[in-house]
């Protein structure tokens, strides 16, 4: 198995700032590795909800987390703010496959690197539903 | 039992930003009662890093927190900006009551306002340490 | 300001055994006052849920938080196991006023002593609403 | 890509109880995909502690996480007990790969499948170490 390596800001396509929070930080005085997975959480929604996606609460269509994972170069610490970089790697037919690369502070490089597999389904039935024409268009910006 | 009430952001000294994350919203669509404590950690430990007198792993003296409280007026979402507003009500001998009120992007009137209680203790025995001259004098420009 | 002491198990009606995990422990080595309310939340809402009065994304009359406050006497750790203990000590039109005791492992005091004020509203209006009589009958076991 | 498949519990070695919490559910009414992490290292971290391999703020070597990942199959809800099953499937010289599957109430099937990569370090200068003989011989038992 090769280790992913860190990657530069320049291969993400679109920035979230994120400050960390008190508790954050877990005994080892780092930012505890499922807060990374809030991140990217966030910044998915974020960008979901900006590009008008995604409105919490009365979306028909909500992405749902099949799989998600993330490998750590170097520690984020409170308080930083975290930059989140968001890009798409792969637009399936009901699914999106986002990237997320994780800077602290002014870092050029990422502090971590993760992936983010969103299957878009029915809010009521929970079953997948295809991706409209619009929202391929969008997502090809994160492209 | 009165119920106390909504202030506005003038009643407030110092003042950070903090963004909600996707899952501070529990499944009533708001923020949960629980994290707007997250947010009363994070400013008053960001204000003592950024006043000099708590640095993580390292200070003799740290905070310990003895008492909370919460008033909530009204909702907070993801994704809202929640500023929160800091001053000091109280500064006993080794305590320190810090008051916040949490205001959704650009309310004027905060949306909860709580208190939280400090007791500095020395970071090995865990027992109460008097407040120094110069934390006193920095404290005081919260009140 | 006279502070609240430390009660013993038998100063509650139900209790919940809740363990700690790895990241509710913060950089000083014990649970972080905020987890504490995560515990409030958890061990009320279990109980409504138990005796038939909330079922998530189903009932009509759900209970938002106006009010919650805790007295922090001792360290909770992770792993331990919290004990909550619940009891209601106000029963209003519309509100109820929850108590819990935090009790680590086989303690007979309890580490942490709260409360959590619960107004009842109506699920689409968020309207208070008065609380039926049965609801009133079963919070009376809990008195 | 071939997405791996649900196992049963028979598939691991070691279990360890873990209630939801009230806040663990978003507002899609199940448990956020980053709490199955805060079960992962909930579950490992315990197992270290119960076998005197970790014991926190004393032990010279801590466990680092690199990597972790998961594989979501089913909704979890709060309030289910998550029953997390633990197995080792790499021991490299100073790494452990666990892999966790998380099982709700009495499922046989799991609802997620994650796995968790530590490198042990030297607590001071956070420099991987080697792992020690009996720390390899209480793996096994997990193999």
């Amino acid at each position: 198995m090769t280790r992913p390596a860190a990657e530069p800001r320049s291969a993400y396509q679109h920035f979230q700032a994120m400050p960390t929070r008190w508790n954050d930080n877990d005994v080892y005085g780092h930012v505890n590795n499922s807060v990374y997975y809030f991140f990217f959480d966030t910044i998915v929604n974020c960008w979901l909800i900006e590009n008008d996606i995604l409105e919490i609460g009365k979306s028909e269509t909500i992405g749902l987390v099949v799989e998600t994972g993330c490998n750590f170069f170097a520690p984020i610490t409170y308080p930083d703010v975290v930059h989140g970089g968001l890009r798409v790697s792969k637009i399936g037919s009901s699914s999106v496959t986002y990237e997320i690369g994780l800077f602290a502070n002014d870092d050029e490089s990422c502090a971590a690197k993760g992936h983010f597999v969103h299957v878009y389904v029915d809010e009521k039935t929970r079953r997948p539903v295809k991706l409209s024409d619009e929202m391929r268009e969008k997502l090809g910006h994160l492209q």
